[in-house]
């Protein structure tokens, strides 16, 4: 089969691989229907992140059973599933408290499950999938999915569950103010969470055009192209001299951190989902004297597909609208070099 | 008057000073009737915080309205009322968000008011009050409050509120399993707090005999008097093999602030209300990798004491069990010494 293998710093192929088998009775083989590149698949892309051997990346898919392990039964050929991006056993006790990246077992695309044995990366043909039962959704479907529904459905597998994550995390409930600091993939469908989970004001932090305009359309009710101090001063004024009830901080970055921390309440939460890279910390005496909550981490997709599943059914949110470019697998170098140029919001890859 | 001067580290003085009086329409004047010695206290006590002149102290007081400025009118003479450990308005964003130690016009005991009047410290014979009316709690009582009564209101004014807002902060709620570091009386309270909410196991961490039999009367379910990974190991084998939902940190030191933040599940929560010293950080990363919620901060006491007011007068609640020592007001720098060197738990003052 044809997978996309990332060998440093701005060299992605697509090569030839073994086509996966089932190795373990917990397994399937699935065939991927539609994969994409996500912003963290930019940080070994950029060598922000080392790359020390030519690895097969990619942890958003979905797709369609082939193949089940022996003790498999609540998954058939032909079930139509969401992986989540990491695999969990849903029965530790972290996968019981719902926190299932931190699963006891966890394991992720493109590299070893917890026998040893090599998982292959999302963006391919087909994957093996470990612990299949615990990790994969399946999509109840009669028939194939049309496009948009494919794009809504390939949202879950991250981007979808982690703005959503975000929006929990920062505590956005109805009647709450809230700020967006990114206009990514995450941070636009953090705009998202938020209108669904009822808040009056949404803010987005964003400086281009595109972005802006899926941003409103997604129910931000405004725009803020301002940065630092300038892009704080523009939140309190909007919001009648004060700061925002809820932030929610989709990039990672020391600047983005500052920014988002700026921009709550005292007694506001802020969600971090955005990896934390560049020295982003935490001033624990800034949180103390505003009281202000910081939560946030990994989203745990798993936990949360099948809520926002049913709302992506009946067709009262529309995520999959973040996928703005469609390629062929083969063009995944060029994906990545659309995404990282910022010409892409976010690329589907089609094998 | 009489009332307690701090002049520097370790120099506590009782000494005369003018009876307060009326200045603004909104005052009001408190004949105390006890007050107390703060963990905080301690930190200009031990010059831990600078003392720059000599200054009135103590934040945390009961008493009787003695006069009324012209624009009072929700109390009167006679009126029993506990103080919060800060002034504030009770009509800006932060107050009406309950965020009343956010206060636009938040002012503390022994310092000025935001008109540049002074303000008496706690630990005295009678206290000028400023925006009495959003800043006191009257207490319906009929007659005067017996000893241990006047003990239970006399911690809402900081620790019970300072303990309530821990395991708020610590998403505590019922069922879930508790760990408190710091065994002084707000960690004591935080106990108390955490059995208030419905907490089902309550692992108090202490290595004094005298606090570890009140933590277990205040509902501690266990105590672990092992520090560090030693610490940490102790809670995960009483848990089950897991760490714990919610860790109330109640001390503020590096030390403090390392040990529960090691005792946190993935995807529990963390609430603080020890002040910040001695470099006391969060690594950003290690919340990310485990979705550990940090939230707290100095407790909106005004916001809390009616609810926990109605408690402590239906009985429910016995906070003043930690006043494990009684002084009369002259003897304030003893007070202090037995704080200090730890031979009291809280000392109460009575003028």
């Amino acid at each position: 089969m044809r997978a996309t293998i990332i060998h440093g710093p701005g060299d992605i192929r697509v090569e030839d691989r073994d086509y996966p088998t089932v190795q373990l009775p917990t397994d399937v083989v699935v065939k991927v229907v539609a994969s994409c590149v996500c912003g963290s698949d930019l940080w070994p892309y950029r060598g922000v992140k080392p790359t020390r051997r030519p690895s097969a990346i990619g942890h958003e898919f979905i797709g369609v059973v082939e193949n089940t392990g022996a003790d498999v039964t609540a998954l058939k050929a032909g079930d139509f599933v969401i992986a989540p991006f990491v695999v969990s056993c849903g029965e530790c006790p972290q996968c019981l408290n719902g926190v299932t990246v931190a699963c006891a077992r966890l394991a992720g695309w493109g590299g070893r499950d917890d026998s040893g044995v090599k998982i292959d990366g999302g963006q391919g043909e087909a994957v093996r999938v470990p612990l299949a039962e615990s990790t994969l959704v399946k999509v109840p479907l009669a028939g194939d999915p049309d496009d948009d529904l494919r794009k809504n459905l390939l949202t879950l597998s991250d981007v979808m569950a982690t703005g959503h994550h975000a929006a929990l995390s920062a505590q956005v409930s109805p009647g709450r103010t809230v700020v967006v600091v990114g206009d990514g993939a995450v941070g636009l469908c953090g705009v998202l969470a938020a209108r669904r989970l009822g808040a009056e004001r949404i803010i987005a932090m964003s400086r281009h055009a595109d972005r802006q305009a899926l941003a409103r359309e997604f129910g931000a009710t405004d725009i803020v192209e301002e940065r630092g101090d300038d892009g704080v001063a523009k939140v309190r004024d909007l919001l009648g001299g004060v700061l925002a009830d809820s932030v929610l901080e989709c990039v990672g970055t020391k600047e983005s951190m500052e920014q988002a921390l700026h921009s709550v309440r005292p007694g506001g939460a802020l969600g971090f989902v955005g990896v934390p890279t560049g020295g982003a910390e935490i001033p624990l005496r800034y949180l103390f004297d505003r009281n202000i909550t910081v939560s946030g981490g990994m989203a745990p997709a798993r936990t949360y597909i099948p809520e926002l599943l049913e709302d992506v059914l009946a067709a009262r949110i529309n995520p999959g609208r973040v996928f703005d470019v469609e390629m062929p697998l083969e063009d995944a170098a060029e994906a990545y070099k659309a995404m990282d140029e910022r010409r892409a919001i976010k690329v589907l890859l089609r094998p």
